[in-house]
């Protein structure tokens, strides 16, 4: 028989935001949801001070599985003191960043099958020397991966979209979006919907860049200069992408059974279609990393935090994800 | 008692393209869909290309109230030879050009109460002289309309959406958009959206620019130096309107609960949301014009015309949303 596979690391993020609830709440849904097992990396005091079910402190993190039917397994980090949830200071901040610095040790060593990051704030992070653009280049920098060898994804039930640029000014995408890039970002998506998906050979989608995709160079010429000739390479090296397609035409229902994953040449190409359709429940999914990692696609919420009002969908669908890519690595 | 309203104008569009078929399904879905009486402007022969029902060619546009329930009216213009569907030719161009004219002619007589336009090809307009980027800056050119002056919305049965730049390359928006832009479409829409819906205190919901709009200037400064300024403008004037938002969490339900119309940058931050959720239904409402014109939001499908695979739905709701601003504008 298998041995069982190693239960998931929640860091719960800011513990003056949501993270705390809706982690409590995916833990609480276990049964009716089918949440795979896991354990929250975090602050005690953050969840109690949200959520009246039990918790367990865990001495060691292997002691997670057998505890995860009975209560919320946490590992305690470094007590950040008094937390008021809607609150943040920076001794929260620095329980964040332990708990996601635990949360990707624990993984890489193969203790926790792997990592679900809850919210964090920037500008907190940033106060405590912090310097990264976001959690991703972290762990990224931690896994020893170069960040244009890894994707982000945003998966929701039924769209999967991938920014080949992320948090770039959209006047000088232009500027940056590179063939190279292109064609790095879909490789690596590729082998991520083998890889944690399951899908033996993924449709790529290429979207436009401009409207209409440049209506053959009339409204722009990124699709003739650099969107297509990627899609060249990559099909001569037998991955399925196609396109440059028109961005407005290709995210309705019908369009969207064609493809695996929608390739998107900025930020709100990719984050506009998928939030407009799975704003509660969109997961964001690093892909090409040594290890699993997820996340709610939301922030922190400080405005709501600690008032019962947070949908904690996105991180059961997170946990759900990550459990379902473990199990995929693990058999291979 | 009042006299009844006139009936609207429908031009067929590009002989050759799904518009016949569409305008001949609407005509007969009105009674069950409440579709307002309205008369086709085209070629006869193209619509018996693609449909058995009944059809009366009329003598005088006048005629057409009065036929409607039992055939669908048309006024014929210069017959363009034979027509075959899927395959466009120049006197098909031709035949759509002369429709659209005489539809705006009747519609600015007051013998039609609205033109609605079916698709045309750009590239067989092109071939025959026609030098406008589409067919609403001819209109408004005929309407003796500056084309800063009106705006185009798409509008779905729960969200609409106006770009401030239309058919502009992405890289260039940023050097085309401006504050007197921005506040130029919002005064037309303001007003629109009281004229043409009937909304009277319009909630405008302005987007911004970059990434999470900006994130106080460090992923681009747009929002700080162009949009904000031009939304403190129109808010000085009364017009509420709000923003710059962060684009990618503008559009799932319940923002879009919070606003009447969302005003986008450019062309596919408008189209993108649109399609994603109303591509079979989207109308183009072309606002400030003196006369009503609404368009389905797709285009001539030449590669399933004539097949019956066209949705008539588009085209119904064009037909209906110009019918109901035209009755909106009768009452004043």
């Amino acid at each position: 028989m298998a041995l069982p596979i190693a239960p998931l690391a929640v860091a719960l993020g800011d513990p003056a935001g949501i993270g705390p609830e809706i982690v409590a709440a995916a833990w609480a849904a276990r049964t009716a949801r089918n949440v795979q097992p896991f354990f929250a990396i975090g602050d005690l005091r953050a969840v109690k001070a949200v959520w009246n079910g039990p918790i367990v402190v865990l001495g060691a993190p292997g002691d997670a599985a057998a505890m995860f039917p009975h209560a919320l397994p946490l590992v305690q980090v470094d007590d950040p003191g008094e937390i008021v949830p809607g609150s943040p200071n920076l001794p929260g901040a620095r329980c964040a960043l332990d708990s996601l610095e635990i949360a990707v040790g624990l993984a890489r060593a193969g203790t926790a099958s792997g990592v679900v990051t809850g919210p964090v704030s920037k500008a907190q992070l940033y106060a405590i020397g912090f310097n990264y653009p976001g959690q991703t280049e972290f762990i990224a920098e931690r896994c020893g991966m170069v960040v244009s060898n890894v994707a982000m994804m945003l998966a929701g039930p039924t769209l999967r979209t991938v920014p080949v640029t992320i948090h770039t000014p959209l006047a000088q995408v232009a500027t940056v979006l590179t063939t190279d890039l292109i064609v790095s970002r879909c490789r690596v998506v590729h082998r991520g919907l083998q890889r944690d998906f399951g899908i033996d050979s993924p449709r790529l989608a290429v979207a436009g860049f401009n409207p209409h995709a440049g209506e053959s160079g009339t409204l722009g010429r990124q699709e003739i200069d650099v969107i297509a000739p990627a899609v060249e390479i990559l099909r001569a090296e037998g991955i399925d992408a196609f396109g440059p397609l028109s961005p407005d035409a290709m995210f309705h229902p019908h369009a969207r059974a064609a493809y695996d994953a929608a390739i998107c040449m900025y930020h709100d190409q990719a984050l506009i279609p998928l939030k407009t359709i799975h704003f509660d429940d969109g997961v964001n999914i690093t892909l090409g990393l040594p290890i699993v990692r997820t996340s709610p696609d939301h922030g922190t919420a400080f405005d709501i935090a600690g008032r019962g009002l947070a949908s904690p969908e996105a991180m059961i669908a997170a946990i759900c994800l990550a459990g379902a890519a473990a199990e995929r690595r693990r058999r291979g």
